[in-house]
């Protein structure tokens, strides 16, 4: 049947490409009546230790033209599919991590070979325009298709960036600017305002800040740095701007043994939001917006209540601050709904909402009071690239039609459910686990056991990411099912019973 | 002739595709015997005014969703060849601004089609990888195929961004980084660093600053941003940093009659950058860079000599700050050499070159020194897109195959000839007629005039661009020839001659 499901999907082109059909033996689940859930492997297949010696090999090379020391391994993305990463020396792996959480229905998708297959959409790859002021025929098209057809609620204006940092970047400018225009109270620029910004000065350049949270995560260019507070490594050397800096909820685990220590740790955290508001405005600056990550990610995977960001949403209303969600990493179905933060249940829509990763282009969405009163204001060469929105409406179509939210959801319920009886069964290994969907993670005892389990795992084919200290996450694509987490489940059952 | 290349380039996939074939007349000029130069038109065609009726349809869509007002037309990249851009009301373009200066060889490219079309090159397309940690195995392959075929001399370190401000905003980073550990005279971090960084204080986020000039462009991201001084659109309301700003050149035309007073000109220039960093550095805010274009593009094509240039390297060593030389507009050889800077003569190669724009991806080439000492701090989850790099390789192929770096000297020198010799005709509507390569501009008499002329010309069938405040600025691709030169040339002085 599999086979079958292929040449239906493969057009002659891709037939005569003999290596992207060779790739082993493919996993029928249950599920395998969708279409797409064929084009996976049955499981991780190790052939050498990783990185294996061409990897090794390649590392080498690579490191004589820049700092390659990050490198885990060297990958062969021909032949890779589905939940599985596939190396340069043959090993196959379960991809719990995919790309730092940035693909998002697996490799090498059927649905994505054919869309670069057809002949109509070559030239959308080739002539990469200048959207903002020359855009292609059906730039809005797609963007509908993609973009709009999952705009949070309340939100009916988009832009297109590039990256994450770009994304935030450009959503602070479009809070600065709005921010300044209620300031004003009308449209009228001062001469003074139009010389003094050309030398980086006030009034034209105000003292504006962005508050942000210890440990939030939004990017490592200077703007987006200013707010970034997860790793010293992000932000040695760099200088930066004194913006202020909030504390993030350290919630206590299991939830359900501490309610009133998190509801007071939640409190005393938006406490310190609205002093420190306070504070910045009495020495003259203003605090124009707030950003929040729903689950603070590279930080270590910390949580906090929808109650908490209910309340901080209406802090920001509160003081005239506009309210920024970056879904940067939580975006995009894994938590179970398309964004994190539709599970708070906000009355008041969040201002603006930031997005990138395994949306496939950056950018932002935002109300309409945040557009811009001018063009050019919110600018740049290439604003995003319509090939990542062409491939957006179809990953976008697939999420839909193969239901993967609420696989999300379901895949999630099993992995969180073998995790916490992991974490029954090993205390001394694993702790708070915690997750939403399949954006699951635990805590290992320190840093050293984290990075120790994370090696011994990816030996035995599964690839997991950490964050934070000495947290352990989980960021799998949206066609990651019941059954990959059992198999997870199972190869980590085993690690977890010989660890030493 | 033609049809017989034609159908050698094309495959059976893309003659399925009837609307690429039809495309009306295409020119054969004496340098036919080139292939891809073949693939192009014969000349402009107009059916509408621009923006035309669709245009105008699309636009009123678009602006539904996102500020809109900046769009010139919508286009139709499908039918768009070589130097003629076709909008969706059919009406061809002879394009002499390529996108803001980012299309290196051309629309529709018969090479990138062709690369397009190779099912090996699919997965690079559809499965985008964290570069810095997962790289595909081609990478080292692709990078020195592209990007390190054309290094600087001196610069054997490169890293690939996503965009032109992301590639300014970590060679500043790079360039911090190198600063810092040149006064720590060591590697070793204290505590005290490590934790006042995580708050955005020093000693961890030390006071560093980078020098620009006025009118220079260097990106849009609040870095950037503070070293970004062309026009107050881009950077009012938005907070900024207390970076040292210098006075650029302004050179007086033509250069052969004003020798001595732009040779004084230049040399209070550089004594004010030598002055700035002495007076920062008093302020205990250290100038650990200087960033420059070669030719300040979109604050108006300001050019400075060859001498300026290598004298402001000299002070940059001097002071012991970075020389960063910003070529996302001025790079991938529209003057004639690959790089701008190429036409200083430097000794001491520049310490960080930035690109982008035609380039295809972001990113920057740097000295061994300017090297991270330590994986991750110049990071983020794409940095760049294989993708890019291919077609990268791809068009550097071709620029190295059929000469372009000659032809943009030999064409810019028929277009720089044909409109010194307008300037004589017209000299109240054109003066400072100066280029270098194709990259050429003349001034107008004011902004209006440069407006009007530009609309006129479009409807005329030349698509051009402004800079500063009253430049108009060339930027045609690479595959732009003699033949087009004249094309443009005579209309051009049509439209001087009726000019009311």
């Amino acid at each position: 049947m599999a086979s079958m499901l292929l040449s239906r999907q493969l057009t002659c082109c891709l037939q005569q490409n003999s290596r992207l059909l060779v790739f082993g033996h493919r996993y029928i689940s249950q599920a395998a009546a969708k279409i797409d859930v064929d084009f996976d492997y049955d499981g991780p297949l190790m052939k050498t230790e990783v990185p294996g010696p061409r990897s090794r090999e390649l590392m080498k090379k690579l490191n004589g033209i820049q700092n390659a020391e990050a490198v885990h391994f060297f990958c062969n993305y021909e032949e890779s599919r589905g939940n599985y990463l596939v190396d340069v020396d043959g090993n196959r792996m379960l991809d719990l991590y995919s790309q730092i959480s940035s693909i998002p229905i697996g490799y090498s998708h059927p649905s994505l070979i054919k869309l670069l297959q057809q002949p109509q959409n070559l030239s959308t790859f080739i002539n990469r325009p200048a959207l903002g002021i020359l855009p292609p025929e059906n730039f809005t098209e797609k963007l509908e298709e993609s973009l709009l057809s999952v705009a949070p609620k309340g939100l009916s204006q988009v832009m297109t960036m590039s990256c994450g940092s770009c994304s935030n970047e450009n959503a602070f400018k479009a809070i600065f600017m709005w921010y300044r225009n209620k300031e004003r109270g009308h449209n009228n620029v001062t001469k003074e305002e139009l010389e003094s910004c050309m030398i980086n000065q006030p009034p034209g350049c105000p003292d504006y800040a962005m508050l942000s949270f210890m440990g939030g995560f939004h990017g490592r260019t200077l703007g987006c740095l200013a707010t970034t507070h997860s790793k010293a490594i992000h932000k040695l050397d760099i200088p930066s701007l004194d913006w202020p800096i909030a504390p993030f909820p350290r919630l206590k685990y299991p939830l359900e043994d501490f309610v009133k220590e998190n509801q007071q740790e939640e409190a005393r955290c938006l406490e310190e939001v609205e002093d420190l508001i306070v504070k910045y405005r009495k020495k003259k600056k203003i605090v124009a917006g707030i950003i929040v990550e729903p689950i603070q990610s590279e930080g270590g995977d910390n949580h906090a209540s929808d109650d908490f960001f209910r309340k901080l949403r209406d802090i920001a209303r509160k003081h005239g601050c506009a309210f920024l969600v970056d879904e940067v990493q939580t975006g995009c179905g894994s938590t179970g709904k398309f964004w994190a933060h539709e599970h708070w249940g906000l009355d008041d829509p969040a201002d603006v909402v930031t997005f990138s990763k395994k949306m496939m282009t950056g950018g932002f969405f935002h109300k309409e009071e945040f557009r811009p009163n001018a063009p050019y204001r919110i600018f740049n060469t290439w604003l995003g690239d319509p090939s990542k929105n062409l491939m957006l409406a179809e990953v976008i179509k697939v999420i839909k039609t193969e239901d993967l939210l609420n696989n999300a959801t379901h895949a999630g319920k099993a992995l969180l459910t073998g995790l916490l009886d992991l974490q029954a069964r090993y205390p001394h290994l694993i702790s708070r686990v915690r997750g939403r969907g399949t954006f699951c993670s635990f805590d290992t005892p320190n840093d050293a056991t984290r990075n120790k389990l994370i090696t011994i795992a990816r030996n035995k084919g599964v690839v997991l990411g950490g964050c934070g200290d000495r947290s352990i996450r989980f960021r799998p694509t949206l066609v990651f099912k019941d059954h990959h987490a059992h198999l997870f489940l199972n190869i980590f059952s085993d690690i977890l019973a010989n660890f030493k």
